[in-house]
């Protein structure tokens, strides 16, 4: 069975994804569809390329992917079809694939051309299911566009290397639901200029010397825990998705603040690592992922 | 394999929507569930009679809607199924099903009967569920109520036109997850009051002359994109739904105020829509529906 | 096919619910994936608690709940699954599962030993999907973990009784959707104390007399409805899961406040009932169940 993932800027009340969802089972009786977000910020391409590149590939290959934001036609926003990694995307032409390709290069990308058949004011409902159903159903992206070889890039999705090697200039790419503060350095871009040196990270004026690789890392378990307050306490992380975050403890923005608000971090701020100027010793990672303090 | 779609205000949080899903699943294993809305304003009823009447006919026919709006049972508000344009609807009998009813004549109302089998503080769970479960069996709606004729209406469901036909008086029915204003005037009813005539509407201190078909027809592409300030322009438009709606273009609520907070417009505010008193050559549509400007 | 239940703290944002879904249809294909919240607040148990035991029993025996609050594992913090009530509970041992636990014995516990195999920084993703779909496949408990045989406590899910049993003194657990502030007094548990007897409930400064069974009791269907004045009247009602609530009729938080907000009462605080001193005739039930007034 066909499975189809929805990502949009929906919100949780409109009819949109209700009736998208419904257009889908009108064409397709059987088919899976998984809804991942439907509250990115409204137009906010970034957002939606963040959260679409760390779900897709829990899916299985196959898997097809309609991502409804700001995906009115138009002379400079084209629909576009994506098969990546084994996955199909579905989408405009807005940069919302950039990031996801930056990193993997498509299969195949096709500019949608089946419009002249179709006379929509909600694309995501008219075109986008007219294309996942036709996808779902073995057909082939040369049936339904034209072979396209690149699409529209995003600003900031890496992070800027002073030449150096002395200095990683990031930028805030995404905010939790936890308030953390997601940046656009991976894992492994870090540790390729780190090559092992110390390093310290500043984020407004606060500094930060280690990575974690949990949260509870920050706890020391040998004090009782009627004496602990680890609750909101700052620390840097790299996480699930290989993104390196500044997060608090088990924060709930709700109540005690966030990372994000604590700090004065939101979209496109900049968060900087600093490394010491000679390397030091590489066979030995500085990095504390798996240490206690 | 039946579809069975849900309607609530039941909000993101609380566990009545996923109990609801269970008792379905307990009482029928292969059955697609589909939230249209969980987040409809509490008690809202005109609120989820727009959202309804958008989703429901992109599902197959034969689809079962469960609407869990204020549906506790009492002497003023009983509980109905309702047969329409092929699909079945179950709700209180208090307002939602007017604004579909006021367009398509239903095939068959009944008022639930089997109450006295049920004892129930959770009546979309106890009784919507049975119900739909029955009908999603291919049981008939003369099992489970007896026939009425008449379902309760809401207000403002039609805008008011002047006896001279030069004025419309139409009222929000819907703010949007973008902000944006939804009227009750309605496509096909606007053109047969308008006749081709020049028109003007009014909302608060803002006049607007024109209707457009997308909302991007309001950007000149001519001009280098660098240069446009488009982003949170006010327009016009018929949207997805055939509804005058009032917007800004790629409108984000959360960061540039919205169509529902600067021009001051919340639900059953007034719209108008004054016509040119003379008609003028009614075989040229005035409306700028395919126009850039 | 088998079901699986998903609750979580991950919000309606974010890509850890859609990635979840994404591992289970990876290792799955036929299952049935349902969401029963993930707009818990973050790391709050007693909410997650209160979620999860409205809403499990209402599906079938043999349901797999996935329950990801907290679940990151740690020397204080391990992961368990649990089997109650025909129904399986995969989880952190973090206090979740023991307001379930407090009324129904769990068949069995498990203690999951499967970390070594994963390396894992999402642990509902890595490690509860990996166990949810072992037991969805009709794997036993005793391959993923060794048993134990008791799980961690949470506090304030009992209310407290005076010696004398002249006063019940309880907590507010849980705030929902509508405002209404719901209390960790069960009816089982309150009529076992009254024994009959008036009683008067106090909260903040206000006082009741009277529990009703529907919110609609409060309601003089004899005046005209235009003359009534009933929405956003106070009343106390045991809800649909059996606990003591304080209410609004017709609450619609964002218009008019709701019993949270009007009575000042949050999580944790304090709602008392004190009882007559002499227990009255216990064959009439002065409780007003089924009452107008």
């Amino acid at each position: 069975m066909a499975i189809i993932t929805l990502t949009s800027d929906f919100g949780p009340k409109d009819h949109f994804t209700g009736a998208t969802k419904g257009a889908i089972y009108s064409e397709l009786p059987d088919v899976n569809i998984v809804d991942i977000s439907h509250n990115v910020s409204p137009f906010n391409i970034p957002e939606a390329a963040y959260i679409i590149q760390n779900a897709y590939n829990s899916f299985p290959k196959g898997t097809i992917h309609i991502i409804g934001i700001d995906s009115e036609i138009n002379a400079e926003n084209k629909h576009i079809a994506v098969k990546l990694d084994g996955h199909y995307f579905i989408c405009a032409n807005n940069g919302i694939m950039s990031m996801i390709c930056s990193e993997i290069v498509p299969e195949k990308i096709v500019e949608i051309n089946i419009h002249d058949k179709i006379l929509s004011s909600f694309p995501v409902l008219d075109v986008f299911v007219k294309v996942a159903c036709h996808i779902a159903r073995g057909g082939t992206l040369d049936v339904i566009g034209k072979t396209i070889t690149s699409i529209k890039p995003i600003q900031n999705i890496k992070p800027f290397v002073k030449e150096d090697q002395t200095q990683i200039i990031g930028s805030v790419i995404y905010i939790d639901n936890y308030g953390n503060v997601v940046t656009n350095i991976k894992r492994n871009f870090f540790e390729s200029i780190q090559k092992g040196r110390e390093f310290e990270i500043s984020a407004r004026s606060y500094k930060f010397k280690k990575i974690h690789k949990n949260y509870s890392d920050i706890v020391n378990f040998d004090i009782p825990i009627e004496k602990r307050q680890d609750e909101g306490r700052k620390l840097v992380v790299f996480n699930s998705g290989g993104f390196l975050e500044i997060a608090l403890f088990k924060s709930n923005p709700k109540t005690n603040g966030s990372a994000s608000t604590l700090l004065g971090l939101g979209i496109m701020d900049t968060v900087t690592v600093n490394f010491t100027s000679t390397p030091i010793d590489t066979t030995k990672t500085h990095i504390a992922l798996d240490e206690r303090f």
